[in-house]
């Protein structure tokens, strides 16, 4: 909702449209019967603001090419989609990760202009792997002729705890990292955790799209999750939400550095299972087999947990030990029927990531573009 | 938001004091700031519409009693709070319960003006069990002078599963409830399970009041909880968020009527305990410590696991275990904190619930009050 500054009735078509434009800005192309539904919109209100937006050039509108297939509606007219114009503005995501450095950027129509990674060593220092960032943004402006002029904003994703709750005032590395971002850029900046935004990503445009509520979890050297309701990233009080990996598994079992005991962390992560088989991830051997069932077993049983807490749509498994596909995936949907309400798991879909490795850096676009203005 | 039925202007200023308006029948009463606050309106705006609430006794205005301590701020004037006028309109809450039925009835004010339950046998037929409340609602409106004709909403709690996912159709039993109850009164019916209405009275205005999210448990011969994010119940893809009696305990425990296995149901309903125990809940023989003991740690486990998931601000344990207090409470705590992430569990606070046994019917009232209109 706009504030009170101009006339009420300028405020009044500016708060309609301002829900059009928030509308095509999460979703990307809609019809103007999605649109219809999404915003609540009178069919009338909506065809006079989406005038104004195609006569202004806010929206492109496009009609889907014949060898899609049946473009005709009952009545003869085809259906067409909007979108936002592509030249409408940029948003950039940085992905400042282990052991790689992703930067994506996406125009408003959801179109990914640019993306590119560098390496860097796990020791890398915070100030080096911004200064990494930046340069590499420069970089693919600079290759694909990119004006930064528009841009809307940058969602960044870090590794570890990156405090989200409400009404927080970030310190330390997290906020040294919004500070440099945003003096380069000049535009509002975003943090959460990696994870998370790969979490954001991929129910918003990858596995979960359609869905309402989608809980991913990442198995790879570190094992973590996040909750989208909504179209939303879940903070939690302390921005802690989704960490399933510190879910104990073994009542009895080892203390970990998180303050928890027995972590499923401790024996799903991807260095300890290919320390015990060093070609876990080809899943050909018995021996690799074996561990999967063991290791698909336990993720399940926390699976269980957090899914009859939540009772979410989908549930979505990201990272390099997913790829070892069902003989993770088998077990682990096993155990997460065995011990679930049935209300929980008969509708339940559980399903690999569908996104690549810029998955947090399309959180970090998705962080901007699904912010309130 | 409104529908676009009437002039832009009036649409406008409707809309605004419809934002007053639904912060004041969630919260009961606010100050002018606090309203700021949550409606995110101009001091001038909002100046604007109480006068005009206040001028057709929509609102009501009191200061506090100067008894109550200091009311005089900087400036010299006293703070005043903004209600709903108790007069404007009525909810209701029906708690059909296992062993009671439950009436209260609020006025938009957050007032209950009447409240009453009377027992009924867990073998009474839902026909039986619906015309028990609505005689109750008779004699109730009758004994204190009560007209229902600006009866705003009805609130129904029922025991067992009830659906509220997404752009559901009822069926079944609860249809049957809210249709009977709907024939009756005419105006909006909204049903939820019970236990999960308890848990949004008391993160309202209960244990919860002030915390943005609430995990709720219940214990009593069921095993049921709630979660309260925002204000709001989730209800999960199919209307079993929460349900965290149902997470097992026991890999190897026998399996539930659920469809799962070891559910924490199984070892830790008052029915079983008591069996184990007569006089458990007097928790003084070495016999029940041991037995609270024990269940503390159990539920303990459950709601550590539930916390890593979610990271709420509060977690709020109810129903008549509860009322042996330390005894379960302390062994609970101490496991909560040995298997939780220590960011979710160093700000987490856990606490005993506030309501009493018209929970469930408060929850029914909080659904009608915090509909949007």
């Amino acid at each position: 909702m706009g504030k009170e500054t101009a006339g009420p009735l300028k405020l009044l078509r500016e708060t309609h449209e301002q829900r059009v434009i928030a509308a095509l800005r999460t979703q990307g192309a809609l019809t103007r019967a999605q649109l219809a539904e999404q915003t609540r919109l009178s069919r009338a209100t909506l065809s006079v603001i989406i005038q104004s937006l195609l006569a202004r050039q806010a929206v492109t509108e496009s009609f889907p090419d014949e060898t899609d297939g049946p473009v005709v509606r009952g009545r003869g007219r085809p259906v067409s989609r909007l979108t936002l114009n592509a030249a409408g503005g940029l948003a950039l995501g940085l992905d400042l990760g282990h052991r790689r450095i992703q930067v994506t950027i996406a125009n408003v129509a959801h179109e990914i202009v640019a993306s590119d990674s560098v390496p860097c060593a796990e020791r890398t220092p915070w100030p080096r792997r911004v200064k990494l960032a930046l340069d590499l943004v420069d970089e693919l402006t600079s290759r694909h002729e990119l004006s930064l002029g528009t841009l809307a904003g940058v969602g960044v994703g870090m590794v570890g705890p990156v405090p989200t709750g409400r009404n927080l005032v970030l310190s330390g590395r997290p906020a040294e990292v919004r500070d440099a971002v945003s003096e380069r850029f000049g535009v509002p900046v975003q943090l959460d955790n990696n994870t998370r935004l790969a979490a954001l990503a991929e129910a918003l445009w990858g596995a979960g799209a359609g869905f309402g509520s989608a809980l991913y979890l990442r198995l790879s050297y570190g094992v973590g999750g996040g909750l989208v309701l909504g179209g939303r990233l879940l903070a939690g009080a302390t921005g802690a939400a989704g960490e399933l990996g510190h879910i104990s598994v073994d009542r009895d079992g080892p203390e970990c550095p998180c303050g928890g005991r027995g972590c499923l962390e401790r024996y799903v992560a991807l260095a300890t299972l290919l320390e015990r088989c060093g070609n876990l991830l080809e899943a050909q051997s018995p021996q690799a087999h074996d561990l999967l069932t063991e290791a698909g077993t336990r993720i399940g049983e926390v699976l269980a947990a957090a899914c009859n807490t939540l009772n979410p749509e989908v549930v979505i498994i990201g990272g390099e030990l997913a790829d070892t596909g069902d003989h993770l995936l088998d077990p682990l949907n096993a155990t997460l029927r065995r011990y679930t309400h049935a209300q929980v798991h008969k509708n339940l879909k559980v399903t690999r990531a569908a996104l690549g490795a810029d998955a947090a850096a399309r959180g970090g676009i998705a962080l901007v573009l699904t912010s309130p203005n």
